[in-house]
This record gives structure tokens, sequence and C-alpha cells, in this order.
């Protein structure tokens, strides 16, 4: 008898009426004869509104308190989801992530899971019963509810995965698997059979939503194959797993575009040595994510520095880059909201010389302007002009046949 | 340092500006220098909207998962009630039932408290900690959440305070106090300052929205004192506890009034031995609660019998009467909803004769007619038409100067 895990996301568990739909989805998958570990997230919303509920309480919540509040979420979820699964008939059993005991570090809000005793999960499949188990939380040495913060559902799902020795592990959410672009932006877009742990990771924008990279990495890490599904249908998902086992390496695997990137340029720097590391290092110690950076040498020895963030990080850099722009004596900051960054990813790039031109050539032919590149061994990033977005994915994803897959 | 145990219910928890003033009255109470413990209810209606989405998710919920989602009701207010606590700059820590180890048996939904495991508890304590603990559950041997059923939370309370040995106990709701009857029945109704566990326990009605009976048994068997108040001013409330301890005996220390009865009659039963054993056996077996019963014999050797049931047993009596009665070749049933109990109670009531003459002439001044009678050690009930209570709850109050006290 295989054993099987299977993950649904909070979309897929939003109203109790897909509660029941998942139940069958769950029974379904035990009457064809598998041992099966059901990982829950919380209800669509719930945690949006204990979160709301939280703000209203406290401007500043001790991260324990806000664990206690948020672990509710799930523990809804894996109760309604067994009865649901009981009202079948099939034997069920619900466990939080205490009394599941995967046990985490001492980080509240982002805690790391350090092993779990997987006792009574197995004491629970032994009895033959479906095992339902709350994603997303844990229990620390002192028997402290923890969260492992964002993705931590899939975490859950993965260190279950690899406990257990799962034969196969199924990711369920609202999207169907992963395409070789976001079929929003282009309806011609192709849904991958298989995709590599690494393509998937540096595809965050289009893979992100329906499996943490930092899941992703565990998976690597493991070598654990998955398989990333929708619950709403019956549509055939994409498998995620090691570039050694796949039929044949493609050069670009996908095209993805984020707009929710800012650039910001601190112009006219001296070009003195240490000065881009003063600005990075006042960055960094503010928590502030950078993803491209571009230095351009202007007329005396003047440089343009321009990096970009998150959107979500804009306020934090507003309340600091003008005093770390006045400490490098430069002549100003730009802020740019409207850019976006377009990428190609492929596992097959590095062994393929001209993938970059190839796409810089499908972007002029919709003149596109390209304001920054970045590239790693897989994948290359440019930042251009919002409005260019939709025809620059168009033309990229036309160029490498990615719609003949 | 005193060690004081406070309880606040689900009304004084309803909605997040309410748990801010609780928070504020824990705070005030701490720093006047008393170790704290803080058990709490779940917040206003959460339990009914869990209940609600339960119901739509199953007929017949098992009760270890109804317990696994009922259970989060009380998580969510200890968090939001701790982290409005540390929002005064105040040390606090919530814990929920399995984490105070508050251990109880296997009976999920309605649980007994076997004992509390009090050592997290009290290392809390000993770092100065505010301690907020989830009332109405606990955990069984499996580590398995449990719930306590109705009042549970008061349970836990005694519970925790018999367990630490606390110096005082103060359990707050939307009542200020014990009243010698229904202030919405009667304006002049008096608080009282004291009264005792055993008319607590007859005074059902007047206060069990205030205080679960099974609470009250619990504070009697430890000898506990009880100080009882409103969360939502700072009127002084009423303690409970032993009578040896009143100052005085009062003869009658309240009226209650129970609209919630119904009454059935079996008519013309043959006036045979075990034919009332066979009724209520029957009944029994149903678990329907029966409260008077009276019989009177009519012509020709038949019987007419007489009982009241709470009115929330009211469907499933009617599901199982008519058999019944037919089995004991009835003439049939009567089933009237137009009755209520007016109650008087009174510790003093053992050793003075004549109360029950001063009540039934109170009751008489007015024209009220008296259906049926019980009477207990300090306790005397009369069933009479519904739209005499009014007057009657008044002139029995007046007859024994009540609103004097």
């Amino acid at each position: 008898m295989n054993l099987v895990v299977q993950k649904y996301g909070g979309t897929s568990l939003a109203t109790v009426k897909r509660i029941i739909n998942v139940a069958e989805r769950v029974v379904k998958k035990y009457n064809e004869g598998n041992q099966l570990i059901v990982v829950a997230s919380a209800m669509g919303d719930t945690t949006d509104q204990l979160v709301k509920k939280m703000n209203m309480v406290s401007d500043n919540p001790t991260p324990r308190e806000a664990d206690m509040l948020l672990t509710t979420g799930e523990q809804i979820s894996i109760a309604l989801l067994t009865m649901a699964i009981q009202n079948h008939g099939c034997p069920a059993i619900s466990l939080t992530g205490s009394q599941a005991r995967i046990k985490t570090d001492d980080k509240h809000n982002r805690a790391v899971i350090k092993d779990i005793d997987n006792k009574r999960i197995k004491k629970e499949l032994k009895k033959g019963k479906i095992v339902v188990i709350a994603g997303f939380q844990g229990i620390n040495s002192k028997e402290d509810f923890t969260t492992l913060g964002r993705g931590g559902s899939d975490t859950t799902t993965i260190a279950l995965m690899a406990s257990l020795k799962a034969a196969r592990c199924e990711i369920y959410s609202d999207v169907d698997g992963i395409y070789t672009t976001d079929p929003k932006i282009l309806p011609e877009a192709k849904k991958l059979n298989f995709i590599s742990y690494d393509e998937m990771l540096e595809l965050a924008s289009l893979g992100a939503e329906v499996l943490h990279p930092r899941a992703v990495e565990l998976a690597k890490l493991y070598n654990l194959k998955l398989y990333i599904a929708s619950s709403f249908n019956n549509n055939n998902g994409t498998i995620v797993r090691g570039v050694e086992k796949m039929e044949k390496k493609r050069n670009v695997t996908g095209v993805a575009c984020d707009s929710d990137v800012i650039k910001i340029t601190i112009k006219k720097v001296p070009d003195q040595p240490g000065i881009a590391g003063n600005i990075f290092t006042g960055l960094a110690e503010h928590g502030i994510n950078i993803d491209m950076i571009i230095q351009n040498l202007q007329y005396n020895n003047l440089n343009d520095i321009s990096f970009t963030i998150h959107n979500s990080d804009l306020k934090k850099v507003k309340e600091i880059i003008y005093e770390i722009a006045e400490n490098v004596d430069s002549r100003g900051v730009e802020i740019d909201q409207d850019v976006a960054k377009v990428s190609i990813v492929g596992a097959g790039m590095i062994s393929t010389p001209g993938i970059a031109a190839e796409m810089f050539k499908a972007m002029g032919k919709v003149d596109v302007n390209i304001q920054m590149i970045t590239k790693s061994e897989i994948k290359i990033s440019c930042l251009i002009k919002e409005d260019g977005a939709q025809k620059a994915v168009e033309s990229i994803h036309k160029q490498f046949n990615l719609g003949e897959l």
C-alpha cells in the first residue's frame, strides 16, 4: 500500500462547500487503496480575519501570541475537513502541529522544522485512518505553538513526506500546474508536464503561489518528486523533480513577468571604492531585499546606482534612502514604480549559447527598451517599462516556441 | 502576594473593544500587587459560528473532531486578551487547556477534569507573568483536546483555584451579581451581598447564567469562596460561600421564575402499581429530564399523571410520549406550554415552619392559581399559568420583604 501525502491550500478550503468537495477527492484517493496523509491550510480568508482582529488589539503583538492566534486557522480547517471525510464512512483523524509532533526551533512566526516525531501519525495510519494534519504550524521545546511563516504548509508537506518516506506527494491549490508563462497575460501559455527544482525556484513569480520556494528547496534537498494540480478540476498537473530525470533539456522553460518591482536610482554618486558597499549595507541592515543592481559611470567620475526592490519594501526604503544618499554625497534619489521585470528560465540555458541574444531580439521586435539586465546560470531577467510587459512576454514566448510544447 | 483567579465570560469578551476593556481591568488588578490567573471563554458568538459551520459539514460530527473545532474559540480569545494585556507593558502569557495540562477523562464534549499538572502555570507565575488560560477545555491521556461541556469555563476556574490554592476567585460576566429575583421582571429586586452554595444551586434560573451549577458544586466541595460581578461596571457583586459563614440565616433569599417549562399530562391512566415507573423509565431512556411530578386520582381508579419538562426537550418528548401513553392504556396526552414555575429559595427555610403557607398566601392575594407544587429542604416551587408569573413574583417578593434587604 502506497503512502500518499496530499496538501490542500487555503483557496481549496475557502468555504464549507469546498471542504466537502476536497473530502470527496480525499476519500476517492483512499478508496483506491492508498494510505493517506492530508495537510490542510487555513480556510481562505480566516488568517486575514484573525490578523485584522490582532491589529485592532495591538500595534505590536508579541510573536508568541500571534502564533497562538494564527494556529487556530488550520485547526478549524482540519476539524471540518476530517468531519467531512468521516461523513463518507471513512476513518479519519485530525492532528494539530503539536499533536503531530512537528518540532521546530523557537523563532515564532518564522520557525524552522527541526524534526518530526512521527509515532502518533504512524499509529493512526496503521489503524487505517486518513490522517489530516494542520500545515504551517509546529511546536517548540517549551510546547509553545509556532508558525513556519510564508509557504509554511508546503514546508510541512515536504517535511512529512521526507519523514514518512511517502511514495507520492500531491500539492493542490486553485492553479492546475506550472505554465510557460502566466495564462492571464498570455492565453496561449502551455502547461508544463515537468519542471526541475531550479527552474521552479527561478520562476518564483510563476510558481510561488502554487509551491513556496522554501518547500521547493526542501524537496530538492531530499530529491522528492512533487505533483502540482488543482483541487477544482481533474486536469493533469505538473511534476516538479530533479533535472537529471528530465527527458530532454529545454533551453527555455518559461517566461515570468513581475510587476511588483520598483526601481530606485541614487544619482551621481562619486566613483570611489566602498560607496556601493555603504549603500547596500545600509539597506541590508533594515532588512530590505535587493533584486537587480546596476551601476552606470557618468561624466566627471559620477555614478548612477540603480537597484530594484519589491513593492512591499517601498515604505521602509523611503524612510532611509534619502539619508543614505546624502551620506554618499549623491545628487538625489529617483523612485520609478512604472517598471516590470520579465525573465526567462531554463535548465538547458547553461549549455546553450545565444539564449540571451534571442531574448533581447524578441524584445527589440516589439520596441521594448531594456533598462537593466541580470543573468544567473538558468535565468535572464530584464527590467522594462511596465506598459511594455505584455508585448514583451508575448514576443519572447513566441521566439522560444513555448506555445508549441 | 495574593494569587487571584479571574474568569471572564463570552459576553465580556464578545468584541475587540471589550477584550481591551477586560485587559485594563486585569492590569489594574495586577498592579495592585496580585499574582494573577485569568480564565477566558470564547468571544461572544464564536462558538455559535463554529457550530454553524460544523452543522453545514456534517449532521453527525464525531465528538473528537467537534472538540478539535470548538477549542479554537478560547484559543483565539486568550491570544487576543494576552496581546491586549501586553500592550500595557504587563508581562503575560496565554496557555491552552493542553499547555496548562488540564487533564480530563476521554469523554469528548463533556469531559471531566481529573487533575491539573500546574508546573507550567507556576513557572510562569513565578516569572511575574499574568497567566491567561483557555477555559472549557483540557487534554486527555492521548493528548487529544477535550471540552468540558456546558459551564466548562466556570469549572476550569474553580479547578484552577483549588489546584493552585488561590486566595480569591472572581467570576465576571454581564451580570453584576445574584438578585432576590430577576430585575427584568421586578425592578425593585435587590442584589444579594452573600449567597450560599445550596441556595445558588436551587436558584439555577437566577444564577446559572452567571455561574454554572457544576462549578458551584465544585466550589462547595472545596469550600471555595467566589466573587461574582460584572465586567461592564464597578458595582459590588455577590459572594458565593458556605452557609456556616453567613451572618444571619435568611428564611427566603430569592424568588425565581422560569417560563421555559412545559406541562405534560397523561390522562386517565389505570391506577395500577408500576405504571408511573413505566412512564418515567421510558422518558429517562430518551435522556429527558423531568422536573416536577404530580398524580391526581380521578373517578373509577383512573389517574392523571402530570410532569414538567424544559422547553428544549419538547421535540424529543413529542416523538415518544404518545406511544408511552398508549402502552399504559391512557386516554390521551395534554401538552400545556402556557405555564411558568415560580420558586422561592432560602437556607433558613429548613428551620422555619410556615414559609410555604406565606408563599401560597402571597399568590392567593393576586388571584394566581397553583397547578403543581414541589418542595425540597430549601426550595418551594409552584407551577402556575404563565400570565400570572409577573404578579406572583411581585407579590411573593413583597411578602418576604426582599426589597428591603
